[in-house]
């Protein structure tokens, strides 16, 4: 076998079936999130970024920015080792601090990124818990995914959103029988929030712990912003609450929170997190300011959910389908890759406004989609153009309305 | 079961082992790397470091520093979502065409960590070239033992650094079977570079890829410091080449380069990658400008290599064991958990010298060592300082010479 040409050819099948992955080369604003200049190869081009997850524009607001260019003065950039050798700074240190109190928990730990956090995680539960049973919802992120498969525990999967049918699968077990649930707060490419009280109902009465990824809501919900948990008075009765900061804290990299017993285990027998070099200090500092900042200011959410919610309503209006209306999340159907992928470019190269089509395999096929994304720094003029520039290319394309 | 104190009881486990890890508070000096305050809880003191991967002392770089400003003051800390959503920016781009052209490749990718560059890459190459057989030496990095175990190929270990070993294992499996050699240049808590030529040889001759871990390599060894499979000249002999910025580069994340068929079937197919947010931009920039760096002035590898050379001199004359004495990296072979941390305790409270133990099961029990790393900003004085205060806990400690 020739490996490279058969390489080759899986790239080739890929491009077939419309699900070939392109970049944009953008210079995003710091001043103005919403903004980028697309670097097209065909000259520069402002162009209006509605896909991106930094849903409160924290990535260039001026207190990150300001602790980033402090820290990188102070201590550098790179940590130089895991944290267990030479890797752990003042930030590291203060960051976990801080994000324990956040979530209301005893401890927190960080990692490079949220997909590490959830793989580490989920991996040393499995592994460190003998006989336990793993519950977790169809639609959980890859990361969840990855990291049950390497704990290499049994898992059963509930169908999304279904708490009778997790009830039932519980109720296969006996109480001897170790448990976790694990799910989202927030399905992002489906922008639909997980019945989360219920969950936590049916996994107390089985006895279950619970493992929630508030990866899209931190920032977003809750009165101090600490997520969706926080929004519905849950907190303390979730067990790990894990969430990250390259979504509504603007930067990258992601953590846990939880009892001692299980963020020491994980600190403690996670390949991936003793083996790998610590996240960069300038990094940690941008988070923990990001937190702070957020902690302190509701005016960032309230933005992000009402230009949200304005959004929604003049997509009704104009009877565009939508995937779900739960969330601050707009995933608008299409149906179809290619068509999909027109939508975009169309939107794109027409109006100079920018949304990733989200394709199979990351959605089922038949219900590819537009994830839009509207941030605090969209202005209501921002929703109406670019509504109307939908609408237009919605009957260009003659696709169906709601 | 009670999970929480099942947990608890596998920490404490590890405390009786001597394997508990325990993290040193640092702020390290980004003007003078080698320096760093330990806020130890009792007060803060100034201490030298000699257990960090910041090789070249990269990390506080002014070029580096400088980069990391300006990215951050442009375009904000977080790209706001993975590379095919919103995620790419200038400095991605222009990152992963330095790195192809430093290593001479055709092309290159970005990763979080270096970790998850080797976990994304092995597990791609594992699960799309049917049939694989994956040798891999019994010393590879956690990364890549993870990354082959994700891919699902059939795996043949071979002895560390056995090139005989290796080629027997090669003649069990016919020439119609895809294979893949994959090795470090440098195994960083042996100290030792592995039969770098000899192991391409057998790989060409079996007709298998290779595939090179070049981390602790990357900016100390080769005319323009692209490692040391550019110090032997067999860059174009080896398939893909993969290292990281968080050692000798000074930040932090990790990269691939390579034929342009593997790189973009990682690219498109390795779940890590795809569903991760990417690379913040400015750590992106400060890796930017340190390859940039590292390229055009040799002045920091040389003299890391001087310090380490003086290093390995003096403790040969003091006839202080060491585990190797191939490389810049100086395992001191201690041989005892308890003793090692012992050490380790007394520099540092005695000397103000920080040296973490390297204990089981980092490396096997038996060989627990302290793994000295000096780097381009300790000065020769620096050296025979700290040759003098292990020498003398030597003493105390009754430990046997060489
Ligand atoms: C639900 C969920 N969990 C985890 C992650 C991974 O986080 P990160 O992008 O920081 O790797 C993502 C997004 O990428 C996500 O959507
Ligand atoms: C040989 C080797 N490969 C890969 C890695 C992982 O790189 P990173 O620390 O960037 O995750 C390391 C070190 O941690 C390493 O020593």
């Amino acid at each position: 076998m020739d490996a490279l040409a058969h390489l080759d050819g899986e790239i080739a099948t890929a491009k077939r079936l419309g699900r070939y992955r392109t970049y944009l080369n953008l210079e995003r604003r710091a001043d103005l999130a919403s903004r980028a200049i697309w670097h097209s190869g065909e000259g520069d081009r402002e162009i209006v970024v509605w896909c991106s997850n930094d849903y409160l524009a924290m990535s260039g607001h001026p207190a990150v920015v300001g602790a980033v260019t402090e820290a990188v003065r102070t201590v550098g950039l790179g940590t130089g080792g895991p944290r267990s050798i030479s890797g752990t700074s003042v930030y590291h240190h203060a960051l976990e601090a801080e994000l324990a109190s956040f979530h209301g928990k005893p401890r927190a730990l960080l990692f490079s990124t949220g997909f590490g956090a959830n793989e580490a995680a989920l991996s040393v539960l499995g592994k460190k818990l003998p006989g336990l049973v793993v519950f977790s919802d169809e639609l959980n992120h890859a990361s969840i995914i990855q990291g049950i498969k390497g704990g290499g525990a049994r898992k059963r999967i509930f169908r999304h959103n279904d708490v009778g049918h997790l009830r039932r699968l519980l109720a296969e077990h006996g109480p001897e029988v170790p448990k976790l649930v694990v799910f989202e707060s927030l399905y992002s490419m489906e922008g639909d929030f997980s019945p989360t009280a219920e969950i936590v109902e049916a996994a107390e009465e089985a006895g279950a712990l619970t493992y929630l990824d508030e990866v899209h809501t931190v920032g977003v919900y809750g009165a101090t912003g600490s997520g969706y948990a926080e929004e519905l008075g849950l907190r303390d009765r979730i067990t790990v609450i894990m969430a990250g900061f390259g979504k509504g804290l603007g930067g990258s990299g992601g953590y846990i929170t939880g009892p001692e017993a299980v963020v020491d285990a994980v600190r403690s027998f996670a390949t991936s997190f003793v083996f790998s070099t610590s996240l960069a200090a300038p990094v940690v500092a941008g988070a923990l300011a990001s937190v702070r900042q957020v902690r302190r200011d509701p005016a960032q959410r309230e933005a992000v959910r009402a230009r949200s919610a304005q959004l929604k309503a003049a997509l009704h209006e104009r009877r565009i389908p939508l995937v779900s209306a739960d969330s601050h999340v707009v995933p608008v159907l299409v149906g179809d890759p290619h068509l999909c992928k027109r939508v975009s470019e169309r939107l794109l190269a027409e109006h100079g406004y920018y949304v990733q089509p989200v394709n199979a395999p990351t959605v089922p096929e038949g219900t590819e989609r537009l994830r839009v994304t509207p941030t605090s720094r969209h202005t209501p003029d921002d929703v109406t153009a670019f509504v109307d520039a939908l609408d237009q290319v919605w009957s260009d394309l003659a696709l169906p309305r709601a």
